[in-house]
């Protein structure tokens, strides 16, 4: 098939270096260039403006926010442009609910497709093919991709015909996962204030009813005060908070843990911490119960 | 070896039938009698008063609440006056921090050894010896009963000399599978006002990033609002929020989370609902968002 | 002077029949007509679009949100297009500090001033010329206008050059009136239970300590559960909370009362009865509480 | 009338040197002694042990916590054997809802009147007989105490025939003080990084809506940064608002603001900086705010 792929950062390259692996012949753009040369050297094709997406049956984006996807899509000869009918987009960014309805509407203006497909993975599973696919939008389109939902992940979810109901399944998982963090990171101040090690308590949770590697990776970076490098950085689980709040306000959900959890990415940006790892905010029970910096992150 | 066990709950009916199964002389008591015929007809010696724990070398106790743990030990003709110097008490109850303390240290005044050793696990894992034990206290005592230990359940944990460490690390480990529910019924709450099935949004994060029997139970039941009859009772998760914010207190640790977990407690009582699994405070974010009795437990 | 008036609400209007009263010519407009009768009565000239406003010196806008502020003065045809260099826009809404800071560099990029000056009052006091006015912009320009401010209000509080300075303070104020709510619902929830009559509890605070009308007129309304008709809707202080935890999240600063706030609005929103008063988030407390309807709004 | 008085700390000394300036013959009893010296210099009768109160028809006492009273009425030789029937016992202190039942039946069974009547004021207005009086108790002896009332503060609020409420209704009046300072330093938090003064707000809001001296006073404490010496000190307020959870536990009444306020007197605790005045949890929402130690108390 003739793929498309915009937004080569960790996640977009390994999944249109699986594409490509495939057999498709996938044309790729970046905004900033010289993030394609790998790619270029396994098949791929590199153009230097949306245009070259013209002749795509399918296109994929995995950019960072809404402003970014709005942008490739909206912008001046952006993909609403260059698109034919009857083509599909398909947005694995993280963005918000209200975003992908307008982007919907945009697409089926010039009857283009478009579906929601955000992933749960981290840039090794995106390489290896071994993400988890939410994907909605209309049925007929999620069933003709299936083959290449396949080549990106190890399973894939269809949450319906309204494509923001994946965006909106997908901020709510990553709220589930942030309050892990954070009842893991308030557990743990907890018990270390009472004398017990905090490496050995996680080893005890993760060896009985917290045997699943959310918990293990989570609970290791939250123990070991290991944030930096960041996996996936603290200002973009502060995005992804901003935007479940937003739905919530939008749907009328009070959601008490969720307005813990931005005032911890508030902090943890009020410290110009942000850059590190979406996990340091498990450091922060610990220092409010410390009282001084050296229990800080 | 001979052994005493007091409260013959679905929890303890289950571990002494092990420890019997096993092959020891298990001496049973229990408040309220009538509880121990099946365990009377699998060789237990069944006694009517504390005074019959006189003999035992270790004694285990699986109670309510530090109200009866007390009772039991520091009452007229308790525990602490049966025992001879050198015997152990192991409590499996989930009781204060402050309590085991007290324990320890009226066990150490008459020269008898104080184990705590809480368990994770339901009446089911407890009869099949599957539970997770997290014991602390004396090392050659906890080195000395590990036979046992191994007995109920599948893995010990140990956490030091103080007894009370095991209480805070249960306590804890209580408030995090709080947490966990509580965590659910916002995202699912959030998720179904937005168009999506819930049952369905709980099979994709079981099915993938959550896939640990604790999500995959507590999510069916919020799902499902499958709170009748309870396995762990509401009013029993409150009693345990309550002693873990008041350990937070006496060790000066702020504990946003489970603030709130506490008034979703509240909230349960208030509506006279604390008979059902703790499991039911899931619920109540959904009926914040609805605004009408329906989406109500 | 020559003065527009735009916006001619409950507020609006009180403030407009003030400037004439003070022998000021006045042309004033609403978007939907049929609101200036009393005004063109006591002298007002009425226009039909933003161009009537071409000839004014300075114009008071009093609207509902941002967008009601944007329309008016960036919409097509609209006030930036009309007012001359040198005049000056005087925004009396309780707007978002980031609209703010957009008006005043649309206005200064055609060499017109702009001023924030919202009010805090109700009103009647608006009528009476007896609102507080909290004022941000350029020296020189509030100085000019203070015979202004002196017929509208009873006292006026400057708070900078940065025209969004007053906005952010306005809405930190109805952030404060909103915890003062919040108080007292929680208080009289948990007084009453304990058996504590909540009017006579309300009595003795505004008897002693918060002898002050915010207290008294607010704990009369939850304390009597009359939230209707509402005096400033609760849809309209949802807005200002969401404002402030927006200006929060800009400064990143988090406020855990206001995400409480935010919660409260939320439910209330839910349960569609966001047009009563804004104090009617003071009964959710005993709502929670009550676990039956009976207490509820 | 012959009159008792136990507790001589900067509230006592006041209250019953009101008592002794009008005239009535005053025993008075410190636990530690040397506090009374200006007192016995006006004419009361100093005494050593609790024995000396034994021909007391009234005795005032003002203590610091439940244990204070609790040692002083039901401990050895204390206020419950010495006496007489038909005296009665007047509890001023801050005590728990629970303890002031405890205390009222146990008079009951001596045939001892209590009344509870706990105050809301500073030193000096105890001293200037300017306090305000929450009483709760049997009506007959309320009344025929009035006059003595009267001679200690400027106004008496009575709260029915239950003791305990007036506990109640003192500690939720101490929550409410509580909310009024965490909304300060929230809302000065918030415009201070924002750029406007936050003393300059401050006089804004006392100037209108907040015209009252519990904003004025605490108020200028957070914006000031004056937190030494306390007035009020936070270990106490911190014990004022676990008595108000201990409350609201009891009655199951959820109170989200009375949460946050306990996380804030912990976090101060922990800092070691729990001897500060209670104002000082208004410093907190800056400090989160800062990232750095320059903004903290």
């Amino acid at each position: 098939m003739n793929i498309g792929f915009i937004g080569l950062g960790r996640m977009g390259s390994g999944m249109a270096g699986r594409l490509l692996a495939a057999g498709h012949a996938v044309t790729v753009f970046n905004r900033s260039s010289g993030k394609a040369a790998a790619l270029q050297a396994a098949g791929a094709k590199v153009v230097d403006s949306l245009s070259g997406m013209a002749g795509a049956e399918v296109v994929f984006s995995m950019l960072s926010d809404d402003r970014a996807v709005e942008d490739i899509v909206l912008g001046e000869s952006g993909l609403l442009q260059q698109l034919a009918p009857g083509s599909v987009h398909v947005s694995c960014s993280t963005i918000s609910v209200d975003c992908a309805r307008r982007l919907a509407s945009a697409h089926a203006s010039k009857q283009q497709h478009f579906l929601s497909a955000p992933v749960f993975g981290r840039p090794d599973a995106a390489a290896a093919g071994r993400l988890f696919l939410v994907v909605a939008g209309p049925a007929e389109q999620i069933t003709a991709l299936q083959p290449l939902f396949d080549v990106l992940g190890q399973k894939t979810f269809v949450m319906g015909e309204a494509a923001e109901s994946a965006n909106l399944v997908k901020l709510s998982g990553n709220f589930l996962l942030a309050s892990v963090i954070e009842s893991l990171g308030e557990a743990m101040a907890l018990v270390e204030k009472g004398g017990v090690d905090r490496r050995q308590y996680l080893e005890m949770l993760v060896s009985s009813i917290f045997d699943v590697p959310v918990y293990r990776n989570y609970g290791a970076m939250v123990a070991e005060r290991r944030f930096d490098p960041a996996g996936f950085a603290a200002r973009l689980g502060q995005k992804d908070m901003r935007l479940v709040l937003a739905a919530a306000d939008e749907l009328a959900v009070p959601l008490p843990f969720a307005s813990i959890l931005r005032d911890r990415f508030l902090e943890l940006a009020a410290a110009g911490k942000d850059q590190l790892d979406w996990s340091a905010i498990g450091s922060l029970a610990a220092r409010h119960a410390a009282g001084k910096d050296d229990a800080a992150t």
